[in-house]
């Protein structure tokens, strides 16, 4: 009767581009418009994580915000803040760095870890502009 | 085990009024309070829609948020930005202009374009002030 | 050595048009654009009242929060707020109710009391969407 | 076909602490940090309270946001507002003032009275800082 | 001709009351009302730092912004952090906690170390809600 | 006794790196830290454009905002939203692209514009994220 979700808000500023290798600069930039700049655009990203679980006796926590904070921070916030999404992140080698995209790897990055820590990671929002964001439930579809 | 949900976010300032001309003055009055003035009064609007789908393996994209963005500013902002919502929006016409029912309508504005356009609407947050908004999932009831 | 500016923020929502009677349709149309509608749009206005001063020995305010609250809700809210800017508020009878016009006529409704409740009004911001606001220093132009 | 979510958000400014007078305090400060501090800190809250339903023939409404607004302020804002959670709150006595389990009993306060205005209390977000909040749908796991 | 104001954001959450020992109780919830409760209160409180410069040659800095950073860390968040203003805080002592007084004294501790970092402090925000927030020019009155 | 300030906010977003050729790369990381990425970083940028002047008669604007947003937008919103601020932008050419630097420059782009367009620029505010922005009144020192 008592699972409740908490989310931890962590941010990092980064460059991105859309682009395609295997398409011409046409179809490039027919598709992806002014995303696809050869010299880079970038956005000021937020990241919310929310883990799953029931309050601690001890703690009144589902997991210590402190640690879930230093999860994000080392797996996330240190690889991407201040970085080239398509140039200097290994986990995204050979990813088109679409929101969604990034979304999906940024989870693959903390599902576990969040785990070892005793949380479940249920969901990440990532937030490119005030305007769009994407949410990302590990793939399930809860609506 | 990559279903992902893009929301964007569009706005729109409006006037309405809430109002029952099957009801007395006083009845308006009780039931809607402030709500009821006769010369309207309005409000700053955020819209947000979300769709859901994998990315595509190409662009990474659950669907084109360029394309998204026009389908709201075709069928929702140009109908209803600096309009009155009781009088000038043929989809609203005869309907309370509550933001529960403004909400549904949107919906069957461009629940069919989005599906024609690859992507399936699954949810709309209309916010009406700082304070209060609503979600409608297509009648569905997800929690 | 101890001038301290204190803010209060209060919203109020409400209908308005630009339009100018003796002005042709077309004029209207022309000058003010979707801004003319006849049948009105509204917004969710924040207002801003700043107030100048020494703190009080004994409290520490420039000026009693709670006292500046209830003369705005009083003088501005009250008579602004789920209104008809153009038809409904007596201090902007005959005044073209642009964002610049309302905050010049809401600082003559409340720079009297403050005076009298002890404060120095300096400014007003009004905000009447999140990408525009004006700021009135009762005529005066500190920069 | 048209169940619609409302959402009302209220706002307390509240101390509190996180310590177990069981403990050491030395392992509290262990556990808890900083929020262990025996003199106190605080947060401005945000409570966002949502209500599932189908908008009534009449109004359009799930539920009147003013009913909403009233049962939060006298059933939440009223005893957190300005007030120590761990000392001044009958409905937190010997609770671990987490924000999770702040959540978990204000659900508790307010889920009768909506109930009894003809609503159906679905979810609570508390926000505790910009950076982290709780969501708690009475127990149920919806994802 | 290059003036440039440069303004870095800290936060620190804290607990505070307003009371006078010199007052009855009475007087003091007839001054102070809730904010006098003894069991305190408290906030999410925002500062907001400007410094006033040339923008340098070599760095078109005004000033390094993570010195700027450690120096409002170090002598505002640490001190006032998780913190009880009224109880823990030396440069407080003996001080009404108005929010008013606390800008007042938090630009005394760092108008010199800012000096020596070849900056010039002139102005500092302190918001203590959403709804409230003073502003504090070194006693200066621009306006 | 009527001037009125009036600011139109504007985005974009963009990627950019602090770094001069003339310096070692040692010295850039030891000067510029993460910003000096080679790869480059990027952020969201709010600017918001203030104009002075008296509301005329007819109008009550001091200037037409639409007016406004397209000059914002011809001028730097199209040349600088989804480029490199260092390599894409003629006028930050041989510029270190500081936020100080690009409001300086942004302000001759546009100054004489408004001008011409019949109003008179004295502000700009330049947003790099919600911890830091920068102000720049034209050279002139108000505080």
């Amino acid at each position: 009767m008592d699972t409740v979700y908490i989310t931890r808000r962590e941010r990092f500023n980064a460059a991105h581009r859309l682009w395609r290798s295997d398409w011409t600069e046409e179809k490039n930039d027919e598709v992806f418009g002014k995303c696809s700049n050869k010299n880079w655009h970038g956005h000021n990203y937020n990241i919310f994580v929310t883990v799953k679980g029931k309050p601690l006796p001890d703690t009144g926590f589902v997991i210590d915000l402190k640690l879930l904070s230093d999860i994000i921070k080392e797996l996330v916030v240190e690889p991407l803040d201040h970085r080239n999404l398509n140039l200097d992140v290994p986990f995204l080698k050979d990813v088109m760095a679409s929101t969604e995209n990034v979304a999906i790897k940024v989870w693959e990055q903390i599902e576990g870890p969040i785990r070892e820590a005793g949380g479940e990671l249920v969901k990440i929002k990532l937030e490119e502009t005030e305007n769009n964001y994407v949410e990302y439930f590990g793939g399930k579809a809860p609506f």
